[in-house]
């Protein structure tokens, strides 16, 4: 009745996962050890370093959370937000709401300083909440927004936060290893990411970050975290140094290993290489999709090079394109979430599916799909913009 | 300063995780597809149907939580336990006490039943609980005790806090695929395990079934859950049939993989053949260790096959000898925890690690290693004596 599951091999360039990396596949599959064996002590040691090179910080909690991304920011608001809790968070797209729901279910009381969907998030507007609610404690934003491909200036709103005296909460799920993450330098106060984008894992895992304001604070609590599995006073001593760790959950072992791998794999690229990288694919796809005559979302400015909002053109059923391009090219991109479902894609360029190959199968493919459509396109130029911008010319 | 983690190969023969199938471990590095991928869906459908296999329910929500099996602990009183729900939990080991922190945590109010460790929850004791709080909304209690390797009735308690009015989760986190666990006929109502132990899938996930009665408690709650990431409301959408599913968060997709490959191996083995296989494992490893002279903790009537309580013998130095095993055979077995901590090993024969390879492996290396402590033990007995249970003679 049920046999193997073997899935189809897909081109991965939705809003992630991403493709993942044939090593960190392979470094999954190693044979599993325990969580208490000297060698896992040693793995865990070095995915710490490494994180803390992927953030950009001297954080000594920068530790992979032992679930998805939405766990990494409750682990987040679930230790720093005491009830009563004032947390000013700067929604611009679907992600801000999940934190809203967050601060709310632990009795904190949400500000929202609600931007447009599309844009980055406005200093000014944020400046403007944090006079008008000198008691908030926190501000939480998304650095670069999955629902709409838009990237905010996360130095300047942590500088605004720590100026009226509140910590941050920043998400970086898509932005990690695609474009600049500077913890310490923003003076960022607590953050959280997945694996399934930029790092190009699998999903499970969400890397997070505390500053120590952050863990001053959570020390300071005067109600327990609502939650035993994220209690960051009880992980914390889990993924404390060498020989004085103490037991609370079991690791995900092999998805530890994966994680590993991909971080090796961002240390050996580096982080600027990694980031231009992302952003010479972006602007191939870019070149080869406005050739067509499609138009993106976002402002240029604003734009994520890992993660591209395309308007849908008129006429074209969205969803029967996506299911094309996935039945004939097994090529998998992303539909619009929330309030811009139906109206746009959105094409992944993230980690190891930010690549050239992968930048010409999405515009070639789009382009034969959107053909039998009878979309108001022009056909025959995109794989030329695309190459032009690989040559340089 | 860098490079790949290759682990040595171990076989864990300890609390768990337990040496992982081969097959799983080749199900999991498979291509990444997409969570919204239609092949996905039929993945999360086959997983779901093999899981009320594996628990013997019909529950609809029968789903692996997106965590490991502490996150499953807590997604069970996260959404049943309200703010002053009092519930009794019966307490005989360490697992019992984190759900006492469970119930708290979102304030419930805990009456705990305390029982001697080693030995099984006593339904007498419980029912005179039961008449002392007949306001108690919930029982809770786990099955197979994984600090002490004791078995607990779940039928009869499932059936006492029944009389009384009262749901039931049960922490069967040691006992699926290892021993009997039939919810349906238990009459159980929330139910949670994990994936490292008889499954023999890494750590990560932690199956979970709720009875209609379990969601009705949820549905009619007047609080909202405090996690969101851990909402059962949410997550029934995301976990629903065919396209009425709605996002939530992104799932595990290679671990899922590899549940699905573990469950397969289960419904090809039999949910008796499995058990039968654990028992005679565990008989063999009985007869080997008590040639020797160890003795056994747990009462022989309460006893898991799976998991097994020795006591040190007079002057070792358990922690040494755990390591010599480590070092010399590549052999992982377990420390006590909480109390025993000290007093006791525990080894598993869970899952794929139930074999008579692993039962001689053990049986060999601790005679050696403890010939070397001069420990007073029978020696080149034990083989003999595993072997006479194989042979049945």
């Amino acid at each position: 009745m049920f046999k193997s599951f073997v899935p189809t091999e897909r081109t991965l360039m939705g809003p992630g996962p991403s493709d993942v990396n044939p090593r960190i596949l392979t470094a999954m599959a190693r044979p599993t050890i325990g969580h208490l064996d000297p060698e896992f002590i040693r793995l865990m040691d070095e995915i710490k370093q490494m994180l803390q090179f992927a953030f950009q910080t001297r954080n000594e909690l920068t530790i992979p959370v032992s679930a998805p991304g939405s766990a990494g920011m409750e682990t987040c608001f679930v230790n720093l937000v005491e009830p009563g809790d004032k947390v000013i968070v700067c929604q611009n797209g679907v992600f801000g709401g999940r934190m809203v729901e967050n601060v709310t279910r632990v009795g904190g009381v949400a500000v929202v300083v609600q931007q447009t969907w599309g844009r980055a998030v406005d200093p000014e507007q944020l400046e403007a909440a944090l006079k008008q609610n000198p008691d908030a404690k926190i501000v939480a934003f998304v650095h670069a927004e999955t629902s709409t491909g838009v990237q905010s200036d996360a130095a300047a709103l942590c500088k605004l936060a720590q100026q009226y005296g509140c910590l941050t909460i920043v998400d970086c799920v898509t932005s990690l290893g695609g474009i600049e993450v500077a913890l310490d330098a923003w003076g960022a106060d607590a953050a959280y990411s997945g694996t399934q984008k930029c790092l190009s894992c699998p999903p499970g895992l969400s890397p997070a970050s505390m500053s120590p304001r952050a863990l001053e604070k959570i020390k300071a609590r005067t109600t327990p975290v609502t939650s035993w599995f994220m209690d960051l006073n009880l992980v914390m001593g889990y993924w404390g140094q060498g020989q004085k760790r103490s037991y609370h959950h079991t690791a995900p072992v092999n998805s530890l290993y994966g994680l590993h791998e991909a971080l090796l794999i961002l240390v050996e690229e580096g982080l600027e290489p990694s980031w231009q990288r992302h952003m010479k694919n972006h602007l191939a796809l870019k070149a080869g999709l406005e050739a067509m005559g499609l138009t993106f979302v976002v402002p240029e400015a604003e734009r994520l090079p890992q993660l591209n909002l395309v308007s849908i053109p008129d006429g074209v059923d969205e969803a029967s394109v996506r299911q094309q391009l996935l039945e004939q090219y097994n090529l998998e991109i992303g539909a619009g979430l929330g309030v811009l479902a139906g109206k746009v894609w959105r094409i992944g360029l993230m980690g190891y599916a930010s690549n050239p190959k992968n930048v010409l199968l999405c515009v070639n493919a789009l382009e034969a799909v959107l053909s039998q459509y009878n979309a108001h396109i022009n056909r025959g130029v995109a794989t030329a913009a695309v190459q032009a911008v690989y040559s340089g010319s």
